[in-house]
């Protein structure tokens, strides 16, 4: 088994050690013959003697040797072993890969987005990839412990829903047997049901969208984090909640990820001490003072906007980052809680970050009577919704929540330039893994 | 904001508190009016005059009063806070409840599991079933923290998957855009893809597939729990990280939820110090000499076989959980490794527990070309599969892993009857959230 790892090789100086990993580089010198041998944690430099001339390229192999300093003018500064190198002794071939397809040994694979997906069972090891989804990790990670710091519980929301309940658009259908079934898009009932249960609820979640275009930033299936909350006093508290959570979740991606941003070359996301917050008609103001561009009678910011009121919030708030609150009735889903000192806006808010949207949230509305009258008001079909509608006939605290795109987060942490980049295997309409104009549509009916 | 949960009350005697949660019993003495006040922590009897009378059962509410200790005679062992009482001083309804339709105010819901399940809206918040939820999520986070100990890293496996590629038996479909696509069964393929990224990997995933029967321990939706690792020296490596990581999952529930698992009163599992594991031939000859029944022939266990080998097991070995290994090569799916000391049986696992299977796992090939061939040989179509295929192509390091359903686990640590007991929203080929025969086929195609 496996026991060290080549980041912790610099501290093994003088030892003898077996590292497992891949040939990442050969250089093949004749007499002597250099690897970088990579394995998850980083690279080092295996000098050894013409036997492993036989090594290529992503062969899977075990060496054995002694770790030496370099001499000074031998440090390489571009790996954080470059102090040392392994002089091996013996190894073993685990594996043989096949030839590569491209050249794999550089420090940025210099492919286009669809040749890094079509080969993404290859790519995604690349030293200036896989630290993607390690962030993510610390990204979901973070969200779910900022929560259970707030006594909040995790639970398990359903992918299979019987109705698309929040309208038909964009929903995935599946045949269920004799039934028609779907893809949940959000957990958005769920959680509210759970919050009659639980009171503090979030969940880490497969939504499925049927996005009709292929953006930078949309996918069709996303990881999604959800909490959600009762027993409020105010919305407010809502948004604060948001607040502390993604102010948590990117301070443990900067102490646990230190290493992988600063490689990436990327500047940090400011916080100031409160992130400013203001109505969707002031942002609109705003941008008219600003660019002249008179969006104010727009139910919703365009990405123009969004990129714009997020200049605003750089440049007069010292913030990376600015909820958008007030949005109309109309732009809402229907359980939206109506501001009662503000009638026909919402209750809601947006997150927005370097551009984009990177969370949505509110209070939502706990009576049933209401909520029943304005579904109904709203054209929304919940006969099939019958949980739902029970959590609110019997009971259910004043309560809301919010909702982050784990993918999006990532994207603008590492600035990205493209969400796909920061999901491991990214669906869009052409896209499900291999690309749909080649799939085999009739798949053959065989059995295992 | 709420900030005391029920369960602390006990420790604030003499002073004035603010509670909020359900009204889940009263009882109307004119002058007097008792309450069981409900929060997601516990029960506590509430004190009140004649204007606590027009609370009713599930009304959400707010109650201010001072916690005052009971007279020796009055204390009631049934809940937790049975040693104080909360004299209101005042009080106010958040949420009016609608009549429930059933009395919910027993110990134990006396309810069909139709009933129990039409219902979830409700009864997922009774004291007698919410605690299942909480051990669930014990369950999950030990097993993420089990693995996150031995450095395995999580990782985010896809919903929708381009092929069926294990067989196209039991598999959903979706309508994807203008193509077919499906759901995945499980998250094999791209964990086996992860292990060449990140070496040790996890993943918590929700698992679809389309059982075609009604029993009591399927479900056409899961929460499955899976590991990878690669570098492995051998097969039983998987098997012991299988085996410390259900030790670690079960001590960690034993830890945490004990009030929970005392309350329902059941037996704990019980683990000798190494869980005994034999081969199914093993298995089958034992199950002939104690019963006479012989099935030594069979390629599999039946159920009744399980529930004997496991009786066996905790006669003869003391414990609760046993290894079945070496199932034949046609019993497991095609990327199973075949043991070279004994062909035509597989490098394979299940862990069996108090009847039934918990948990299944292997060593899995490697090697590109044996994976080609295996698949050909089995008729499994990998056409669509081109990521996995690019991993094996291009240097896999020998590996393995396991994958359990939460849901189970839970079932068999709490003695539930029925596996939908221990999903909160359990689907089946009759019921998505509600029975399916009630269901709206054609869905009305609305906006919101």
């Amino acid at each position: 088994m496996k026991t060290i790892y080549i980041k912790d090789v610099p501290e093994l100086e003088g030892q003898e050690v077996m590292l497992y990993g891949w040939v990442h580089i050969k250089r093949d010198h004749k007499k002597v013959v250099f690897i970088d041998l990579r394995d998850r944690s980083g690279i080092v430099q295996v000098v050894g003697d013409e036997k492993m001339a036989i090594l290529n390229s992503e062969d899977v192999v075990a060496i054995k040797g002694i770790v030496k300093k370099r001499s000074e003018n031998f440090i390489n500064p571009k790996i954080k072993t470059g102090t040392v190198e392994i002089a091996a002794t013996d190894f073993e071939v685990l594996t043989k890969a096949k030839t590569l397809p491209f050249d794999f040994g550089k420090d940025k694979l210099d492919l286009t987005l669809p040749v890094l997906l079509d080969n993404r069972g290859l790519t995604l090891r690349h030293p200036s990839i896989s630290p993607i989804f390690k962030v993510q990790e610390v990204v979901i990670d973070s969200f779910r412990n900022a929560l259970k710091n707030k006594d909040f519980i995790e639970f398990q929301a359903p992918v299979i829903i019987s109705q698309a309940a929040e309208g038909g658009a964009e929903v995935f259908e599946i045949k269920y047997f004799d039934h028609k079934a779907y893809l949940a898009q959000s957990p958005q009932f769920y959680k509210q049901i759970m919050v009659a249960v639980f009171e503090r609820v979030f969940t880490v979640n497969k939504t499925l969208r049927a996005e009709p275009s292929v953006t930078t930033r949309h996918l069709t299936e996303a990881t999604t984090l959800d909490a959600e909350f009762g027993f409020i006093d105010s919305w407010l508290e809502v948004m604060n909640m948001a607040e502390y959570t993604i102010r948590f979740m990117l301070e443990e991606v900067y102490k646990n990820c230190a290493d992988i941003v600063a490689d990436y070359g990327v500047e940090r996301i400011i916080l100031p001490e409160k992130i400013p917050y203001l109505k969707l008609r002031e942002a609109q103001e705003i941008i008219f003072k600003r660019t002249g561009r008179d969006n104010r009678h727009e139910p919703d910011l365009d990405p123009e906007d969004e990129r714009e009121i997020c200049e605003w919030a750089k440049e007069e708030k010292a913030s990376d980052l600015v909820f958008i609150t007030h949005y109309p009735v109309e732009k809402r889903p229907f359980y939206t809680y109506e501001d009662p000192d503000d009638l026909g806006y919402t209750l809601s808010f947006d997150l927005l970050g370097k551009g984009i949207e990177w969370m949505t949230g509110g209070q939502r509305m706990h009576q049933y009577d209401l909520l029943i009258d304005n579904a109904k008001k709203r054209g929304i079909n919940l006969d099939n919704s019958e949980l739902y509608l029970q959590a609110f006939r019997y009971g259910m605290p004043p309560e809301g929540g919010f909702s982050f795109g784990s993918e999006r987060i990532v994207m603008k942490i590492l600035n990205l330039a493209n969400i796909r980049e920061a999901s491991l295997f990214p669906r869009d309409m052409e896209r499900v893994d291999i690309h749909l104009g080649n799939a085999n549509h009739e798949q053959k009916d065989k059995k295992s």
